[in-house]
């Protein structure tokens, strides 16, 4: 079933406001979990709603927020969330890193005491809509794989978002996790009913695990092997310690643990890029090479980041979002639980 | 065959000087390229003399470059190399960049008209020695693969490091091709006449190639499919296109075309971690994190970026560089043809 954006946005909004979630706040983070949506960033989007009421309900979220930027120089920031809803803390400190990049030139503003702020890409392009490049960083809200030889769960699935603006091309936008795949898409793959791929999973004697529903029980693999667990390594420790942010096993699972605080870190770092050459012949530029890279093999065969979801996004504000029957149906089952009225039926 | 440091340094600028290349760039290369082997990056060590010295008897070197710092503001500056070393050009890229992180808090700066410069760790630790954050990135210089999903090589193992203080332990030191493998990498199975495992590198059929002296028929991978080869191309974009230098199918491989300047672009991006939390904390708190993720498996067995290195370069610098005796060879034979004493001999 497809839903008209401004439907669903109105229906998280009132999930929300009903669990005394501040009206700003629950505008925001409906806004950022549908942005997601939009983009084909599905397990970062309106699926989480449930998981977020449950930490709200758990008491793991603080529902008034004393929110503050400390720390402020020309170029950089640490947001303190307060225990925030993660959508809200993010999104000022994307502001932030934006209004200082504008002034400064560039900006890196880090968050503690966040939560779980859903598809890194959202933030990133909220920079690129400015023409400013963007890159984005996290904790994960939950450990699922050792480090690289270890056997022991120290690290999250670590993501990170790089955007660059283009000129008519739609702009450079990847938004991937440090690991081959994340709960988000296992998620995805679980309502579906569709099993996982070997290699995303494997027990703890080196066996691959293919049914969604039993992901928990294996470790996640990094990207690249040794590589991709190094730079998930160096994520969270830019994005979670240099924060003072939980990191390792000071990372709770925020969905196991629905009444603590995570102490979750995210770091953005916003740049113009006029500062190197000429803003316009910079965007000429990108575009001449984004074409060049999609014109390198059969026609819709190249993958340039951001330009699926670029397309996606267009079509689904014009025709509406699809939510899957099982979705639909958990959002139905939370209406319902909290007595709204239901909005979702046709 | 173990050779000292300071003889292997000596050896390195004699060569250089003799083909009027000026004695400080000798300098500065000779240390560069032997700080890559120290660290065990042999792939990006002293391996690469010959090849440099093709280059710069071919003319695609410039002997006598005007480096200029241009588009300079507090926290950015473009270093134009004129076509001079990139060790060079990249060395006051790094010591810009320093400068103005310590001064300004943060600093990013490119280069344009570069050559290649080597290992990027040698230049992430240059900051990380100051007790700063670096992040160095690089076009690399030859097209090794396509975008996902295309069958056109348009782009290099594009490398990334990132370096981050400790206080007692040794800092973490990340240094990685965003491909499964790297040109130096396959250069070294060569020499020792080991052959490559599969997944390397793959011909235009998908079938692996595991004969290094073949690895140039095929394309290399990237790390984490679509996922490293979209980390590739913001690189690419951001190490390159912003500088105005080459990516695509302006990158000449340099090995090949020894007579013209490769333009090729780096960027270093430095930042003081007391930004976001007292200096002292960060570093303990690093360490801790460093000594939980190593003692996350058997003794020995978890691997934290830069620990192996730091390792070897304390051993190898009490006891010298241990050369393979094809690389031994070579530099013997370039002596020779040099008409230098021969230096390298017990």
């Amino acid at each position: 079933m497809r839903l008209q954006l401004d439907r669903l946005h109105a229906f998280v909004v009132e999930v929300f406001t009903r669990l005394d979630v501040l009206p700003d706040h629950a505008d925001v983070t409906a806004a950022r979990l549908l942005e997601a949506d939009l983009k084909g960033r599905t397990g970062h989007g309106i699926i989480r709603v449930p998981q977020y009421v449950k930490r709200i309900e758990g008491g793991g979220i603080n529902l008034q927020p004393a929110i503050e930027k400390t720390r402020s120089t020309a170029v950089s920031c640490l947001v303190d969330g307060d225990n925030g809803l993660g959508q809200v803390v993010m999104t000022l400190a994307a502001e932030t890193a934006i209004e200082k990049a504008t002034e400064s030139g560039m900006a890196w503003v880090g968050t503690v005491r966040s939560n779980h702020a859903g598809a890194a890409g959202v933030y990133t392009d909220m920079a690129t809509r400015h023409d400013l490049i963007a890159v984005y960083t996290a904790v994960a809200s939950a450990n699922v794989m050792p480090p690289w030889g270890g056997n022991e769960r120290l690290l999250g699935t670590n993501p990170i978002s790089i955007a660059i603006p283009a000129g008519e091309e739609p702009g450079f936008l990847l938004d991937i996790a440090t690991t081959v795949t994340s709960h988000g898409s296992i998620k995805v793959l679980a309502q579906r009913g569709d099993s996982m791929p070997e290699g995303w999973v494997m027990d703890r004697e080196g066996n691959p695990i293919t049914d969604p529903n039993q992901a928990s029980e294996g470790f996640l693999m990094p990207i690249g092997g040794y590589k991709g667990a190094g730079l998930n390594m160096a994520i969270g420790l830019l994005a979670g310690v240099l924060n003072d942010a939980a990191f390792g096993s000071d990372v709770i699972d925020h969905r196991a643990v629905p009444d603590q605080p995570a102490n979750t870190g995210q770091a953005i770092f916003v740049m113009r890029p006029d500062l190197f050459r000429d803003l316009d012949s910079f965007k000429t530029d990108i575009d001449r090479h984004l074409k060049e890279l999609r014109d390198a093999g059969e026609e819709g065969a190249v993958r340039i980041p951001g330009h699926g979801a670029a397309g996606l996004e267009a079509e689904q504000r014009a025709n509406g979002i699809e939510l899957p029957d099982v979705l639909l149906g958990q959002l139905r089952d939370l209406a319902q639980a909290l007595e709204l009225d239901d909005q979702l039926s046709d």
